[in-house]
């Protein structure tokens, strides 16, 4: 529970100081002992209790904080390896940063395996070269001369049901680097070799090479067979180049600048605890090594919206039946850390205009705070027009512009970019945006072949269908943080049939609403508009007597396609219904469970919270069968017999089956969620947006009037024939009367 | 067919020249007499056959254009009445603006009404307010000191069953403006009046008033029983102000400038013909009074892709069951037109940066050309990243910008506005854009009381549920000309069974293809990914061995949810379904079929055109029994027997049940349609687009170092724990070793 604490202690939703970082690596040292070996993952903010924070945020927007307001404990969680002779313990410890106490330990069983580190990584590439399977492997190919091998390291995948228990694996897919170009940055993923070497990261030994296959789709699933003499690889392929001084051809040169120009500044306030201020809004910026950016108490005008904002996973299934392909399924948050794979960002390059740059720290191997740089831009941008309307008897238009401000991360996963941004407005409204960039995957295909299982993108390179699904975790608090006040409500606009009474003629359709009783999933349906309002339970709006909210419209994307009794699937569940609505946990931030790494089934994910049948309302506890007991609402913190707070999570993506163009990178493929509020306030919130003429705008003139009588142009004489329009007519009005002839 | 005709004669695509404007209104005049009394409606060009453009294109795109190469002939299409003492005719006439000959001359019947246009429409207002009828219904009401009366015109809608046929009508909305604000951009949409007037247009008298209800859903259809003494109306009401000098209280003073500058000027070219050329791009830009902005032989590096592109319908149907609001059913293209709505776009408001403006005319009363000054914008603009890859191996990035290509147009129609764009790309995608704003159509409803049928959004102000489906026309040309060339595809994207032999993992799923063999119809399925392709049917990119072509995902929006069996239905057959696919006939652009103004049904829309069978493949052929005679790949000018061109219509739109944010003006509601590249290039078009650092770009330091404690910094040396990182590794992992223990 709070503890009273000084009022100089950081916000309780802040990043831990560097000071705060170095002393719960101090404190893990000193647990065990100056001789004992360890590998540091991870160390950054124990988010505290949800109901702890949110007594804290009740107080802090009353205006009425002090030294004596209560504050949730101020811990960091430490993730870490404990390394013995024969073992690796992964190691949970939650420090107490102001007391330097260890608050919990908590050793992880060797049937979960933590996510892979970048430095854990960086290992593989040297194990494999070092390795005999590999070298024999590789005596089956001849590379053209100046070829290098280069490795690209990726999670195992789930292992198979004949595999048992197994080590911690990590696999490789392998390709060659025209290393006589003499640039570090020329692309190898145009060359695939089809082997894909499998190492014990304990033990740092390749166990085995996978020969895999280079087929079309009338071959087998087998790898070539082994000839007399090696292959010659690459014969007649093509570079994949994309860094320019490597392409083949020039740049365009007739792309003229466009400057994005801020002379007064941003309109957006960065305070040193993570407090970001912005118009109406203001929010707290969080980063995690897992999740990159999240936001932390959203609101507006000082009312709250959200407690809690985060992507939460991402699992990209390759659809190539061809074993060992159906391993490659990466999830992205879980196996690696989105936050760990943040891209140092550029000034000028990821975004344009007065940019404000965010750091954080990552955790070294040896627990020392690496600086992250740069991983998060926030900056404004214009988004065309945000309202406009033209009184057509005066002809007098008001339009305003739509400002939003973004909160921008990028992540490299080997050959992948995901661009991610929470954008809000003026008029309320937040956007969740998923850009995905950066190169495909590809394997290698026999040449002259074609494939069903991808598309062939250069000459011999199969660019192997797959989806992405990501997971976003919404956690509301509609103009209210007390628990229980915050209602999901599924809704729906339905056609009607005639009815004489209700629907004579037919046009009447009517709005269905259904409040979730109980922690479920749906599936969105576009046809029937279904919507989900997240709402104040009890606060009517005081115009349209309504209550008070968001809408959110779960966005109908491809769920996932492989077989639901496959691993693939049993992997991720989240990933097979659009919406799921869970009763609120601490700590329940994943939507395919903490452990993804080597996972052969979703535990902990989104299917088991739900599985567990918390219940929002009185209707969701009988039907559940749930004890009547207490039904306070006070933030479930367990406790079966409480009332849970909803949390909502919608699951969308792109079946990506790649075309030539994606090829060497491919072109954002962009995806938005959009939250709207729903009758929050009581008028359009941006009315107060000032519909002020840019004066930086110029005018162009392209293309001469010489030749009059090719162009419409107004800068003639319309004649005489055009009579004088009064004050309230539009000029296209003028001469508005029936012509007599006379005029001609 | 086209004819020889001199050099000098304009594209013919090109829109009329004033001089050619001219000559058509003349050769009407002089056809009737002078004695004659015309009412004009339109003059714009007689858009060519396609068969004859197409024939143009083929040497002006192979750049072999001469005198002597053959032109289809220019003309106009004048559309007008024709007035006699008791008799309009709507008469089209097609003229030849080179010699003055009526090429055709076409009256049509009372049955079907032409559309209404700007100056009939505010004719409205004072018939209103002059006929007795009007003055009784308003003797019912007593407004507030200082308000007058002000009349939206609203088209008719569809006539009910017992109508039969009725002569030209208009009908209106009656609100209440505050004049004792002395301000005429007073928002009178706050203040409605339940009574609906109904003029005869041709007489010009006002044949009813019909009271409307204002109960809410608990009360009956009918409107209030008419008291001893006039209701009092507005006593407890609000203003809707939203010009700025009106707002209760202050404008937001802390939106910072942001301004687009292009130093060195667009990138783009218009000539003064129409082409518009930028980057790779080239298409000719049309306006037409129904239309608005056309885009005509839309090019990528000169290969063809779309012949024709445009929005071709809107119906915007309202739900609220007690009639006469069935009939509020706008058609805004086909009853009003989107060109002659057309709003004179302003620099610095309706887009950013360095804009081109396109004049057009269109036509007086009195035929006579109207300037239509800045009805289309032409700009570019910054939508963030479009592709990135960093090398994780040596932490470059290359990143570009994703230039957009704009043309917007912006229409108000009464109180609503659309803003209409159409982007491409610097990787050959084109986006499909509206944004819906704009006042929300509200009625009276009494005071305290709350309905299904619309949102309360202001005290005794109802906005009523509605859709707005709107459908685009695309008429594609797959890297060929040639009728027959090029083909629609449907592609799905299926999981698939776990199967030994297919699919051993359960990980595979296969694509499917279907190729669109006859005219017909299709629903959006999002759950299988279903896409369009646009393919060329015999061209296969070189590289991946498939159809060179485009893909189109059709949104998964709502459709018409009014009763089949309504007239309203009867009405938007083309609202019924997500796409349409129709073989090609000049002149058919209607989805809702050429006369949608006081409709009973949908005709010559494209379920009509979907009835009539027309086949696109041999396949197409015998399944719908069509003769097997002539199969050459000719253009279907009209036979049934010939092989047709498909064009391809998708219907999307929105059910807007309204919130209070929608009031007084409505935040923008944007929908895009994307139409991209698919295996039409044999890489990444935008691979040359360059990735240089924008100067401009300025780095803002929110928030000061000083605090230290408080946020992560990487201004602090990282002390030497961190190791010197080596040219290809990233700082992030170095010190990638097993930490000893030693560094603590």
């Amino acid at each position: 529970m709070a503890t009273s604490t000084p009022a100089y202690l950081p916000h309780p939703l802040a990043q831990l100081s560097r000071g705060e970082f170095l002393k719960a690596r101090d404190v893990i040292v000193k647990l065990h002992g100056a001789e004992a070996s360890l590998f540091f993952r991870s160390i950054y903010l124990n988010e505290p209790k949800r109901a702890d924070v949110v007594a804290f945020l009740e107080v802090e927007h009353a205006g009425t904080l002090s030294d004596a307001t209560e504050r949730p404990p101020r811990q960091a969680l430490v993730e870490y390896d404990f390394i013995t002779t024969d073992d690796h313990t992964y190691t949970r410890t939650v420090v107490d940063v102001v007391s330097g106490d260890v608050v919990s330990n908590e050793a992880v069983g060797r049937s979960s395996q933590p996510y892979f580190t970048v430095p854990e990584f960086s290992l593989f590439q040297d194990a494999c070269v070092g390795s005999d399977l590999f070298r024999e492997a590789m005596s089956e190919f001849t590379l053209p001369e100046g070829f290098k091998v280069t490795i690209d390291p990726w999670p195992y995948g789930g292992p198979d049901e004949d595999e048992g228990i197994i080590p911690r694996y990590m696999q490789g897919l392998v390709f060659a680097t025209d290393a006589s170009k003499n640039n570090p940055d020329s692309n190898h993923y145009g060359y695939p070799i089809p082997i894909i070497p499998v190492m014990d990261w304990v033990t740092k030994q390749v166990i085995r090479v996978d020969r895999v296959a280079t087929g079309g789709s009338e071959d087998s699933f087998a790898p070539n067979e082994r000839g007399n003499t090696p292959r010659r690889l690459f014969q007649n392929s093509k570079s994949a180049e994309y860094v320019p001084e490597l392409l083949d051809g020039p740049l365009r040169s007739d792309l003229k600048p466009l400057n994005v120009v801020q002379p007064e500044g941003a309109s957006f306030t960065v305070h040193p605890d993570g407090l970001v201020e912005w118009q109406k809004w203001r929010f707290r910026l969080g980063f995690t090594p897992r999740e990159g950016a999240v936001l932390h108490d959203v609101c507006y005008d000082n009312r709250s919206i959200l407690y809690r904002l985060s992507y939460s996973e991402m699992t990209v299934p390759y659809g190539d039946p061809r074993p060992p392909f159906h391993r490659k399924q990466a999830f992205d948050f879980g196996d690696g850390g989105i936050g760990r794979a943040g891209n140092n960002l550029e000034l000028g390059c990821d975004c344009l205009g007065a940019i404000h740059y965010v750091d954080s720290y990552l955790a070294a191997p040896d627990g020392l705070p690496t600086p992250a740089k740069s991983v998060i831009c926030l900056h404004e941008q214009d988004n065309g027009i945000l309202w406009k309307h033209t009184n057509f008897r005066t002809n007098r238009a008001v339009v305003t512009r739509n400002r939003e401000f973004v909160v921008q991360f990028i992540v490299t996963l080997a050959n992948y970019e995901y661009i991610f941004a929470y954008k809000l407005d003026l008029a309320g409204g937040i956007t969740i945006e998923t850009r995905a960039t950066g190169v495909v995957s590809v394997v290698g295909i026999d040449e002259g072949k074609l494939s069903n299982y991808g598309a062939v993108v250069s000459p011999g390179v199969l660019a192997q269908n797959h989806q992405h699904i990501f997971a976003v975790r919404i956690d509301p608090v509609m103009d209210s943080y007390a628990s229980g006040d915050t209602q999901i409500v599924v809704e729906e606009t339905i056609g009607q049939s005639m009815n004489p009474q209700t629907n004579p003629m037919g046009n009447y359709y009517e709005i269905q609403r259904e409040t979730v009783n109980k922690a479920t999933w749906m599936d969105a349906k576009p046809r029937l508009n279904r919507l989900l309002k997240l709402e104040n339970a009890t606060k009517k709006n005081a115009v349209s007597g309504r209550p008070v909210g968001y809408r959110l419209v779960p966005p109908a994307t491809q769920t996932l396609l492989a077989d639901g009794r496959s691993t693939v699937a049993a992997r991720a569940r989240f990933a097979q219904h659009h919406v799921w609505v869970t009763g609120h946990r601490d700590g329940e931030l994943w939507a395919a469970g903490e452990f993804t790494n080597q996972s052969r089934e979703e535990k902990g994910g989104v299917a088991d919270m739900v599985k567990r049948g918390d219940w929002f309302t009185d209707d969701g506890s009988q039907r559940n069968g749930a004890p009547r007991g207490d039904r306070t609402r006070a933030d479930n913190m367990g406790g079966d017999a409480r009332r849970s707070t909803p949390v909502v999570w919608t699951a969308f993506g792109l079946t990506h089956n790649p075309r030539v163009e994606d090829w060497p990178v491919m072109p954002v493929e962009i995806h938005q969620i959009h939250l709207r509020p729903a009758d929050f306030f009581t008028a359009n919130p941006a009315l107060d947006v000032p519909s002020t003429r840019n004066r930086a705008s110029v005018l162009l003139s392209c293309c001469g009037n010489d030749d009059d009588d090719e162009k419409p142009s107004v800068q003639e004489d319309p004649g005489s024939h055009l009579q004088g329009s009064g004050p309230n007519i539009d000029a296209r009005m003028a001469g508005a009367k029936i012509d007599d002839g006379s005029s001609s």
